[in-house]
């Protein structure tokens, strides 16, 4: 990223120019989140200390933007007494993200300090599942009786402004308190004044989630219809919150990172931040799968230790055929997985897609392995070798494309994560079958 | 995803439920983004039918929303004149979007087409980098001279918020045109009516970009502060459009995808939907640069070929190393590349990563190197070989989590992207040393 070439004018208070000493003044008028990747930089004490100086607002305000193992040590460091106040001053949904995080004991101490309406609010919003709408959305949504006139609306706005987080859109249930309409700021401003709301959508197509969807699901209704919240209700239509497009946007950037690291089997929320140990224990297992897999392709080599021991030169051909079958496959899977998550799921093409890739993989393979034929005879003065090692090469190709579109597409048929993986199952296979390949037709066509 | 969970209530007129006979009524009352999903799954003449049969209002929000290759098909084979028309009806933004896909010839012509005020306006956007703040900025927005009171503004923006993309912001200018602060529609409404908007703005620290800052960048800002929209103005800090949230979730998906793609050397850019010649062509290249690469293995092999020839077995192992640090290597890297894409550059955090990651390598090659050395000794009963298989493989893999971690770092510090074909280079590294450690210690302690 290009941030050498960020302008920005007016910002006198950015962290980055900051001198020790300055602290208090800054962090309190600095964007909270300049001040909390100020915090992140800073040792614990020194933390300690300058949400220390801060007002509860602002400490709040640059908690909430921390990043989770970063906020988890400082708000279990603090005393329980700012810690409240500070989570009392929070965003309800970020109050409730931060509750999650904490650890049994910290977390009821925390709520035992709040008052009772606060205490119940976040029990309430705790309940939900933090995967799905209900544990992303927030509490403060401007909720307008659909027999209010425009003018009666705008004015209850400017009221409830204060309080809601993106006071962009308003909410219009009817009496059983049911949601029946969305109005954004712009249709109330370019209405006529005295015209009653419930006539203002008449014919509109109302899109809302239950409690219960999944967040990437909700993620994915946002930025597929370009909203900027999503109302969330009930199972009688009745309003519980709102998911804000900021919320979904750290959504969008996790779900990403998600696939890229399930792909080669590390953990899905793995970061540079977390405890070490916490990698070691979830990466453990997928490199036990893959030791696995590589018996299986070292049995398949074994079949042919006869035929390697007569011509050793198989053994440095091993290597070129698996390592570019795999690559073939890579880049197929990288493609496919990233098309499974960000369109609707349709059989058909996806699997015209796969065909594609192996279209791709047929060319590809084609070109590599006529280079390799030619450079093959060049160092060996072999011909027969040299069309065994490019026929090898060329078939396992065209199965590492088929199958670095195919696994991920079979993963999501089966109902499970399409990335899942899914390198690891791609080199089980691209090994075995390039090395069965090479050395098979080897021993039939080389060696008496 | 679970669509299945998701609940949309009031939502008659979904493309899911239409029959072929409803398209006119249904598409030109749809969402736009349902009906340009409807019209992707049509053939090419029945788009061009179903276009035919919308507003031009309702048929340009539409192809706004479809995907880039479907949408140049169906606009090159529309008349140059509904093409134009439809072209007008379209938010400036996706104009430009749309024309910077067609080839220059069907540009031309369409411009052509256009009021010439229009035409200017869109060659004038034309004229930025695509991947860049003004290549994605749109030019409606509320813009407010500073001297007005808060009630003048109110009236202002209720007659300007109809031609606005996103009415919550409103750009406050000097006399000069220049660009002096953003007020957003709640600041406005929770104001004094009398106020002098200039006194809203006092302490308020602006932060736009100009119009040459990359796009990466712009997203990075947005989602960092949460904002909605972010001015986009000229080295006079003159106002020149607003880079929306909505556009921006456009890019953080692709730029996650992006990283994805490029570990391996495919295309940026490529989907499923890319023409498959395309691919070959992307691709092709990095396959090159890998057959290179294992052909720097193989030479390391080709040292050892009157190793092998005494003692088969090791090029069973071979693959086992190989693919094992490979693997340990990607874990690596996949969590650092996305740690780069998502966090501020910083060069102390970063390299405590890469202990962080060589750490997580030490103990999980520690543990898979014992479990390989007991399945070795189990089938071969030969303690030596166990041993320099199990060393062989500890060593490659600490090399795979060092390399896997340092490489995209390196080619950060190298003005490179930090993605870009590092599993590559990445599998290069470890199969090399992994087959030289394996191979140079049996040389050397194994055989006579």
């Amino acid at each position: 990223m290009a941030e050498k070439d960020a302008k920005t004018s007016q910002v006198p208070n950015m962290p980055g120019d900051v001198t020790p000493g300055d602290d208090r003044e800054t962090l309190e008028n600095a964007h909270p989140a300049d001040a909390a990747d100020h915090l992140e930089n800073l040792p614990l004490e020194e933390q300690l200390q300058a949400v220390g100086s801060m007002s509860t607002e602002a400490a709040a305000e640059s908690i909430a933007e921390m990043g989770s193992s970063d906020r988890i040590q400082l708000m279990q460091s603090l005393t329980p007494e700012s810690a409240a106040g500070i989570l009392a001053d929070m965003a309800v949904d970020d109050a409730v993200d931060l509750l999650d995080e904490l650890d049994e004991a910290h977390k009821e101490q925390l709520i035992d300090k709040l008052e009772d309406a606060h205490a119940e609010e976040l029990l309430d919003l705790l309940r939900y599942d933090p995967d799905t709408a209900g544990g992303v959305m927030n509490t403060e949504a401007v909720v307008l009786d659909e027999r209010l006139t425009v003018d009666q609306a705008i004015g209850m706005i400017r009221k409830q402004a204060e309080d809601t987080e993106i006071p962009y859109y308003a909410y219009l249930v009817d009496e059983n308190e049911r949601l029946v309409g969305v109005l954004s700021m712009r249709d109330l401003l370019t209405a006529r004044p005295g015209t009653m709301l419930e006539n203002l959508i008449r014919n509109q197509t109302l899109v809302s989630v239950t409690f219960d969807v999944d967040r990437e699901e909700v993620a994915h209704l946002i930025s597929h219809y370009n909203f900027l919240a999503l109302p969330v209700v009930d199972y009688q239509d009745r309003l519980l919150g709102v998911v804000t497009v900021d919320d979904i946007i750290d959504i969008i950037h996790e779900e990403a990172s998600e696939d890229m690291k399930r792909m080669v089997g590390a953990a899905a929320d793995e970061t540079s931040d977390s405890p070490w140990t916490y990698s070691v224990r979830k990466r453990l297992p997928w490199l036990v799968v893959n030791v696995l897999n590589s018996a299986g392709s070292a049995f398949v080599v074994s079949l042919f230790e006869g035929t390697i021991q007569q011509m050793a030169f198989l053994a440095v051909l091993m290597p070129v055929v698996a390592n570019q079958a795999g690559n073939t496959g890579q880049q197929a899977l990288a493609v496919m997985i990233r098309q499974l998550a960000l369109e609707k799921f349709d059989r058909r093409r996806a699997w015209v897609a796969v065909w594609r890739e192996t279209k791709i993989g047929l060319v590809n393979g084609g070109i590599i392995s006529l280079l390799v034929l030619c450079a093959v005879a060049l160092v060996t003065h072999n011909a027969q070798l040299s069309a065994v090692m490019a026929l090898a090469l060329f078939l396992d190709m065209i199965i590492g494309a088929l199958s670095g579109a195919a696994i991920p597409l079979l993963l999501k048929e089966l109902g499970r994560d399409p990335a899942q993986s899914s390198s690891i199952f791609l080199t089980a296979l691209t090994d075995s079958f390039g090395f069965l390949t090479l050395l098979g037709l080897a021993a039939l066509l080389l060696l008496p």
